[in-house]
């Protein structure tokens, strides 16, 4: 089992999922209740009664206003985890106070700071194609029954996608071209790139852009460890001009391909999927397209990944894995993953502050 | 978990569930067959066969007469639990010999004594109520999937109407009175009294008494610790007389509510669960109305309870609760359960003997 | 639990089962891919890939020609466990090998060899009728939730067919004519056997057979520890000659019925099953009538022994059998598994090499 990393942000949902209705996350293990108060804003607090650990995210349980009342014998709580009423008398316990955690809400994501620290200055990497209006983004979330380290190991090599993805997003080319890996230990980001210059063009690109010859096809990913993916998509025809020195790159498509890994239990994770795109952002034929196609793609990894849960469970103690060049990416994941487990210190300084 | 009390007399089922067809119930994680004699006396007795361990509750073990055949090879015993048939040999051996258990049945319920000592003169505490001409009673039994303790904390306390049973018995009066709290410790019972002078009526009680207008409210509760639960529940108009001296109380509701907490597993429990009312006695309407509402009410604590058991599953070792005046019944209930577990002597005296 | 024996043979498929689909099977915790190659050989390999341990028998992993694609990033097997190709480089490494199972496929079963030696010399025992030209089969697989020792308790003892398949092939001369057991410890084989000379023709035979009447009824058991066993039965109206003194038996039916006893985990078995006859061979309503009705008695033992290990499960360490005389061939057949076990050696002869 992949070990947890205290001190970080964590993707603990969607804005869109967080409302006023009582939401209840379980991240690093802790039980987590999520609303939005009337004025807007989001907050996220421990989902557990203190009188008898009921979860306040379980119906009756509801919201007073801003406050949270326990659907089993109505403690109440403020936005700041305080307790605001008792069944009975008048006297409020001075320890009635739930937990409290540090949320921002950014490209669309509800951040939440799991840890014994204060975040300080730290702030979540970003993935602002999320919420930009120059791109189209298609999102979901759908929950793995297995250790996050093993939906790690699947994004950071992508020559899975011409077998468990053939017919969808994988063509030969992709498990047959070479990666570059480099890592920015201090950062806490693995990069890792593949370049292909004459590939077949999958029918998730294929469709969705209209190209209908062979393309060049560039995928850069950018792990920043331990909770955002980003994978950075670039499809042109053979033979279009490249980026140009400013950045600009008229002639080519680009997804931005967004992943929040989030551990919830040592057992299962939160897989939130995005796929952001700069090409026909008003069609909605696109849209439902890469919708529907890409949800596919994420089920074909959840049952894979689920699969394999199951067989590393029934494993012998001291089993073997064996790695080869393609797992570079996810062995210098694993590496950073055990060190800031270890340190349990939150120094990643990978995400830029706005 | 609540630690079990042995030697100790439990409801392992209503009378009408016990005839002629073979019943398996796990009591203290004692598996137990139940069934009714020719004549009608309920016996009881280990429901796993002597020669494999086969449940001799499980089809295709059946009765013959009032010997108890087991369905996998035929090893047949009498009501004394005494083996009178082995295939394939004519000498009987003389350990093969199934352990009975005591029987007393009463107030419809059928009371199984759970120990390694005989009862002696202790009988079960009572509920006369149930099977009395005077009164009409609505019953069923629920299964939960939680400490029983949990069931024992959740009706020594019954603020938690408000919340959990708003709409049906709850209304603001009940979390906001105080109660007041006895223990007879060398009995083993707790008393839990909440009078209310003016409160709403509940629909409960609305709709079955006919009171449109506000209510006095008394409920006292009695636990016989570990098994019979009763909650004495009045309900008058406001200004109407109270009771007389003599006892009678004619300007009043009353009905009895009683629970056999009958703890099954470690992690299971039944919900024996009645409502017996001396109003309305002949009206079908009102009792069907009460059947229907009293299910809805228990099943609302048994969804409550089986979440609360999963979230208690997933705490971390150590972890706290914060207890308030309300919790006086529960916490008295807890620490005559945790004595009687201990001494595993059954000293209780608090049932009358008939 | 039954400790597992290895270095034995295994019926792992019927030979029907292993085709160009890619079929897993888990022989005693050993995960175990089978297919059959194009010209027609059956293979067992482990059915894990090396490099993050998915299952080869797991979609989309599939046959190329006579090669294993893992469906997860396309590394690729032959025949032999080898690996011939890896995503992304031209080098294979030298540990990229799956471990390969012997395989015999015999009397319509796929046999594996599970252990640390080569099998050598050693054959599977042997059940000639599944695939004679004289019989008429019906067979199939039920997978039990249960120890391979209560499948082996089982058919070591078949008092248990006048109560659990009583109406189908069970009489209560069964239960009641005394057996006779035969050990050959060297040779690792039980045989019971069980004379009736007198007896009810069940109904199984009866429909079969057309007997109306009275029959002599034979069951003659040989268990071939651990995995083969084999019953021979003999039926006969009452009063027909018995067999001729060169083993011809022209007045008689038999049917063999043989099971493969499999053991997949510590909690759950393979039970092969089938019913081989020499009587109405081309008569499709009697074989139709014995695969129904023999599936009906294979699945009152998987009920039966499912919830016998249900039972055992939550019995307490130390709990009590008690063993009268029809469990000596299962106490000895226990006897011989643990000796087996133990040593580990599969020293067994009880096959005859063909």
């Amino acid at each position: 089992m992949t070990a947890f990393v205290r001190n970080q942000w964590y993707v603990a949902a969607y804005g869109r999922e967080v409302g006023r209705a009582l939401l209840g996350r379980t991240v690093l293990g802790e039980p987590i209740l999520l609303y939005r108060t009337e004025d807007g804003r989001a907050v996220a607090m421990s989902d557990r009664c203190v009188h008898r650990r009921f979860p306040l995210s379980q119906a009756p349980s509801r919201l007073d206003g801003d406050r949270v009342v326990c659907g089993y014998h109505g403690f109440t709580y403020g936005t700041d985890g305080g307790c605001v009423y008792v069944p009975g008398q008048q006297r409020i316990p001075r320890t009635a106070r739930l937990n409290t955690y540090p949320v921002i809400e950014q490209d669309s994501f509800v951040w939440v700071w799991i840890g014994d620290r204060e975040p300080g200055d730290t702030v979540p990497p970003r993935a602002p194609w999320m919420d930009s209006p120059d791109y189209t983004v298609v999102s979901g979330m759908e929950p793995i029954d297995g250790d996050y380290g093993l939906l790690v190991d699947n994004l950071m090599d992508l020559s899975h996608e011409t077998y468990l993805h053939g017919g969808y997003i994988g063509t030969p080319e992709v498990a047959e071209t070479p990666i570059t890996t480099e890592v920015d230990e201090s950062a806490g980001v693995v990069y890792v790139s593949r370049h292909m210059d004459d590939a077949e063009c999958p029918p998730f690109y294929a469709k969705s852009t209209g190209i209908e010859g062979r393309i060049t096809r560039w995928q850069d990913i950018e792990y920043h460890a331990p909770c955002l993916y980003l994978l950075h998509s670039r499809i042109a025809p053979v033979g279009a001009p490249g980026p140009n020195a400013d950045g600009s790159d008229p002639h080519a498509f680009h997804t931005e391909v967004v992943y929040g890994i989030t551990p919830s239990t040592e057992t299962t994770t939160y897989d939130f999927w995005a796929v952001a795109r700069d090409f026909a952002l008003g069609d909605q034929e696109v849209t439902d397209f890469l919708r529907e196609n890409n949800h596919t793609v994420v089920m074909q990894d959840v049952v894979a990944l689920n699969v394999l849960q199951q067989s590393l469970n029934t494993e012998k103690a001291g089993y073997q894995e064996l790695s080869i060049n393609i797992d570079t990416g996810g062995l210098a994941a694993r590496r950073i993953l055990a060190r800031l487990a270890q340190a349990g210190t939150g120094q990643r300084s990978g995400a830029t502050a706005r």
